[in-house]
């Protein structure tokens, strides 16, 4: 039986011209106060947000669903790699000044426990762990209600002076 | 100005029994075969197809559109991971015989270049480097249309007996 | 000029057969109280040795020297791989009752600073995060003496009855 | 019953200066033409030689002995650790311009069969996959005297002006 999924996002564009103008933790403040309107697209595409956000640590909150399974009846590890991606390059984010940008050089993640639609919501908590001048390291993981750890991943960033 | 999306997949309980009766490689093949049909949802969610199985090795193209974008400016990292996580656990899928399961035990991943949605089509090509007894080691590369390395990614499996 | 330097270590297969009749975290303290007569070859070539252990954290004390560098002036960076890998897989061992082995199966180092014959002594302290029925994940850090990150590293082992 | 091991390596300081006077390429042959007397430190404390150099790859010969070995009775894995970061990042030098170094940002090392005094010589072949502006991506294989993968990495390296 097919299903059917309809959602909505806004111009990324316009989130990034916004954020140029800011430092990378006003930068995710505000789209953690923005909720719907602040959410980039990978986010309503997967189905996550914004729950914390203070220097050096960002949470997020993902909504796990059918629509993001695997063909062997489980959650892919797509989704937990995009929370975990997303959690630890926020943390990064704000650890970066006005016209400052970062880009992930690397990812690495650890798969512990199966995701499925029964495991209900999930949080990706990502820390800083160095913040070098020109690379930044931070961890994540991801938890689930009752705080079993599902997933780990490690990520290093680069960071530049934007042009 | 927000955009809307709308999308379907199938009964993903559906693919998981079918695959349960056939070995990797042969489930794989159906899973192309298929087409549409044969699409698990987390490939509907963020659009990639299998485009080709054969032992050891599987080739997915992905469509890249805005619906994957971040907040700022590009495709967010957790999409690359995405696709690599797919080609290598696919490649590793079409080695296991029915009754054996597979799960991914860690993904590493290189982001090489940005990805947006001027880059077009992307190919993710999973290959298989060892096939031990109880764990399997494969690699993925993410290439454009120009065949440049957009991404790279190693993963290893479990392969265990299915309960 | 050229440099010499002798040392030397015990037979590692007496080590691993007093093992097998111990728990992880009975012989991971013998080989703390042992001292110099419990050290592992591999501990006396590169130069480290154990300093705490409790069960699911190690902590491994290097001494490094000029016999560590590579050719572009500093210590090679085997050197924090081989500590970091030493004090996770020492972390999980602690973990595993007797008759139970462990084998690593992947090793995450990312490089923070450069280390030099100047950095003095460093401190690899191994913790797991996870512990589960057939694997474990742990991490480990380089530190130096004011305790600032050298290099930092996730492991996970298989963990499996031994024959 | 101890064993007593006694070896000789040469200034570093020497390589570097000797390094910052050619580019890469040049150098890594320089080092491997020079045989005994080019080895860095840590190649003579662990038993490793250059074998081939080429733009882009380089070959490793590695000495398996019982002074490598840990408490299980294995080598330990900071030994395949040190081999293939030396060859992945070695085949990086190569490709680096006079004046331009290079340092290592991560390291991510799959184990895939033990080692043990029996293996005899092993080689790493370390490969440069994408060599971009800031970094540089490569892998590294650790195969024995039949062939047989031991142990893969990928890793990678900054390259900067030297200052």
């Amino acid at each position: 039986m097919a299903r059917t999924r309809t959602y909505t996002w806004n111009d990324p564009r316009e989130l990034d011209k916004l954020g140029r103008g800011m430092d990378g933790l006003e930068f995710t403040r505000h789209l953690l106060d923005a909720g719907e309107e602040g959410r980039m697209p990978i986010a309503s595409t997967i189905g996550f947000r914004l729950a914390e956000v203070e220097r050096g640590r960002v949470v997020l909150v993902g909504e796990i669903g059918e629509h993001l399974y695997n063909p062997i009846g489980m959650v892919h590890g797509g989704v937990a790699a995009t929370l975990l991606d997303s959690a630890a390059g926020s943390a990064v984010h704000t650890t970066v000044p006005a016209g400052v940008g970062y880009t992930t050089l690397d990812l690495t993640v650890h798969y512990l426990r199966p995701i499925t639609a029964d495991t209900g919501a999930v949080r990706a908590i990502g820390t800083v762990l160095n913040r070098g001048r020109r690379t930044a390291l931070a961890n994540a993981e991801l938890r689930d209600s009752a705080d079993r750890l599902l997933a780990h991943a490690t990520s290093s960033c680069m960071v530049f002076d934007q042009p």
